[in-house]
């Protein structure tokens, strides 16, 4: 079993031994959410919430993880014995893995001993930060095309759990399959590849190569042709072996193009194949590959039948960091919930108070998404015909919905430490991301100049903000 | 014990069952090297050897891996015993972890067995490409202050074991140490921190949450200010409790700020500890730092103490990712190397064929680092009174050096499987480092438009490139 219980930042264990002596029984309220959709997008697909199940559950210190803190000289002996002994006893709310989300919203929701809330900050926000920007930029490319899309990065991935997570996220977000091979096994999703240009070069030949290829791999013959010159040598020496495959009633699968101009080399490729009759070999190109230069492609003349993307993708190149935050916004007083707010020079970045529910709004007759509020735990709007919504900061923006019903998002994980939820599937969360893409108007999923989707504050609860921003007192 | 052996990319698998049924006792030379120094610098730290070795001594595939395998229905029987018993029997030399090293210097060399060699592909790139940038980026970030830098990024780290690597080679690039439990455990290295804003919302006032702190951790009370207005209430109340300490004999360790403008506030807040007496409590700074926001500050008349860096650090935000790449460069003909080059249009693509070598010149008075020379792996250079160098692309560019002595850089680790160098612990890797960043002049190792540092070809070397690809037939 993976070591979990120092996954943490050093501070968490300096504030929970705080805590333990200062007040060691109160309960608090954490929210995790993030301020900024990345890559410049107006939306998320959130992901990591199987991986934030395992980690509550197999959170234990060792006695050599007590022992080396009691060799820092820093924690007190009823401090260390607490923690040995640490589990973790709380609510946890999350929404369901694999939804289309946005910035500002609680994505999981802990109430628990303040303890216990405190410390399941960094591997929280460590495993729902990069899996879902990696979901989410895996969503960003493979809304870019109707082709199937596939994720080669293992090699620049950040080590290997973001190789290892990556492939799971990447397929939450609409990839077909992975070149890695142990999250394959793990995740029970496609895995996929078959040669480098080093195997073209070992042979004294590329068409010696390719010869061994056909001869190993059959009807699953698929050469990657630009070791050397892609259309004077690569694709003359794969239609060569081709028809050596075709003499022996072999159908080949086709080529891989790793390297130079895709679109025009994709068309002559395409010509050279067609004139062999082999019509319906496939092209498959990789090579630094990302939504942006995938979107150009699908708009040229190129003649593409799937895509490999490594680096852009494994570690969301032009974005590469999900700002998520873990902020408390109530302490529990007796039965009466205290809202807590942190107040900043920057309006945005003053969380939201409480304990809160996510309603997603839909229209009865195109069930497509209309707008989200973020409300008080306990308020309900489906018997409302219709409800005006507002912008939180620039409340002159109203909106008036009717004809609607709603949805709660955020749903129970855990009850008094038990697992409560459901665990889905790599698949069925992949297959869930897909509904939820489909739920949401084209304008939200654009890549480039989205529209920005409606996340709003319900009265009650703009009102307990604006009192608390109000009456702050230092 | 961490499974390593489907740590890899599938068509590895697929090279190395062709490899087997074609030219099972073939034996390759491959090497490591990237391109492009990260963020624009001119130089990269090395860093990720240790966990490289590692590797490659636990490689061993376990019977659900098999099973895994043998349920793809792609893997002959004879090839799954074959991976059964694997085990690396070859040659590996390396450069030192924590070496500086430059673009296209091959910086790990392995010869063996080429299913063996292949193999080795896709870790050793996910290690080196990880650990390299984010020393090099720490390098950068240390390199832009004398003061203490520390590591705080782990929950924005792309994933676990990115910030559990990620924190050691931050240390090996520089820094004083890391927020991170499990790596300071691990790599032996120095813990810090202290408390987040949520410690202060928790109870009822500011001025509360300070003098719980400082109840708890007396000497050790370091302050974070920011959570409601660092200078109408954060430093004042800080310093009500710094005096309350000093009534006790205790000496307060300082404060953090975490947001807003950190020359004006540094300064803001220096004043008012001054005014207090408290002339020796330090002032910590962080918040979305890198070493161009670090470098302005230095410049300017901020009071900054210590500097705490997450994000742009532990992800090498504007460059996250060294394209580091494992190219073949030879396949043995009985005692002979058959030099391999891979043709592409763009000349820097064109790798450099042998088994090679790495010599650095140093200068004979000042000991620092002249230029590098990649040579045949059995040249020497030491007995030259002087040496012409020349550019590799631009051959007229020459430069006679004289008063020099060398280095090879390229060190076994491995002879027939066996491991035959030195593992160095984290401590002694960033003391070599810092060694190795005071043997090259300031020039190179500048942040924004350094000088480029010399690397050249040896003559051999240069002369056996140029015939292969002018005699490069299809």
């Amino acid at each position: 079993m993976i070591n979990f219980a120092l996954f943490t930042d050093f501070y968490q264990l300096a504030m929970m031994q705080g805590y333990f002596f200062e007040k060691k029984d109160e309960v608090a309220i954490f929210d995790v959410y993030f301020r900024k959709h990345p890559s410049g997008g107006a939306y998320a697909l959130f992901c990591g919430l199987n991986e934030v199940i395992d980690y509550i559950q197999n959170l234990k210190f060792q006695d050599s993880d007590l022992e080396y803190l009691r060799g820092l000289n820093y924690f007190r002996d009823e401090f260390l014995d607490y923690l040995k002994g640490f589990k973790f006893n709380g609510d946890i709310y999350a929404v369901d893995e694999g939804s289309i989300v946005f910035a500002y919203e609680p994505l999981i929701r802990v109430k628990a001993n303040i303890l216990e809330a405190q410390f399941l900050e960094t591997a929280i926000l460590n495993i729902i930060n990069f899996q879902t920007l990696i979901a989410t930029k895996a969503s960003r490319i493979t809304t870019s095309t109707n082709k199937p899309v596939m994720e080669f990065g293992l090699r620049r991935s950040q080590g290997k759990s973001a190789g290892f997570y990556g492939a799971k996220a990447a397929f939450v977000g609409g990839c077909v399959g992975t070149s890695n091979v142990e999250a394959a096994k793990n995740f029970d999703i496609p895995v996929l590849g078959t040669h480098s240009h080093s195997w073209v070069q070992s042979f004294d030949s590329e068409l010696d190569s390719f010869r061994a290829y056909a001869r190993q791999y059959k009807k699953n013959t698929l050469l990657l042709i630009d070791t050397y010159d892609t259309l004077n040598s690569g694709i003359k020496n794969a239609i060569i072996v081709f028809k050596e495959l075709q003499n022996d009633n072999l159908k080949p699968v086709g080529v891989r193009i790793d390297s130079g101009d895709l679109e025009y080399l994709s068309k002559e490729v395409r010509k050279n194949l067609d004139e062999a009759g082999f019509e319906d070999a496939s092209i498959i190109v990789s090579g630094d590959l990302d939504e942006h230069t995938i979107e150009r492609l699908e708009k040229s003349d190129s003649k593409i039948d799937s895509y490999g993307v490594g680096t852009k993708l494994i570690t969301s190149f032009d974005s590469p960091s999900l700002g998520g935050v873990y902020k408390l916004s109530g302490i529990m007083k007796g039965d009466k919930i205290l809202p807590k707010i942190k107040i900043s020079n920057d309006p945005r970045k003053i969380n939201n108070p409480g304990l809160k529910q996510i309603y997603r709004f839909y229209d009865k007759d195109t069930n497509k998404a209309i707008a989200d509020l973020i409300s008080l735990d306990d308020e309900k709007f489906d018997d409302f015909q219709s409800l005006e919504i507002f912008h939180p900061l620039y409340t002159y923006k109203r909106k008036k919905i009717t004809n609607f019903y709603t949805k709660p998002l955020l749903k129970p994980v855990f009850k008094d430490g038990n697992f409560v939820g459901v665990k889905k599937s790599v698949k069925e969360i992949a297959n869930f991301a897909k509904e939820e893409k489909n739920s949401m108007w084209d304008e939200y999923l654009r890549n480039l100049k989205p529209q920005t989707y409606k996340v709003d504050l319900s009265q009650k609860l703009w009102e307990i903000k604006e009192k608390l921003i109000n009456s702050h007192k230092f």
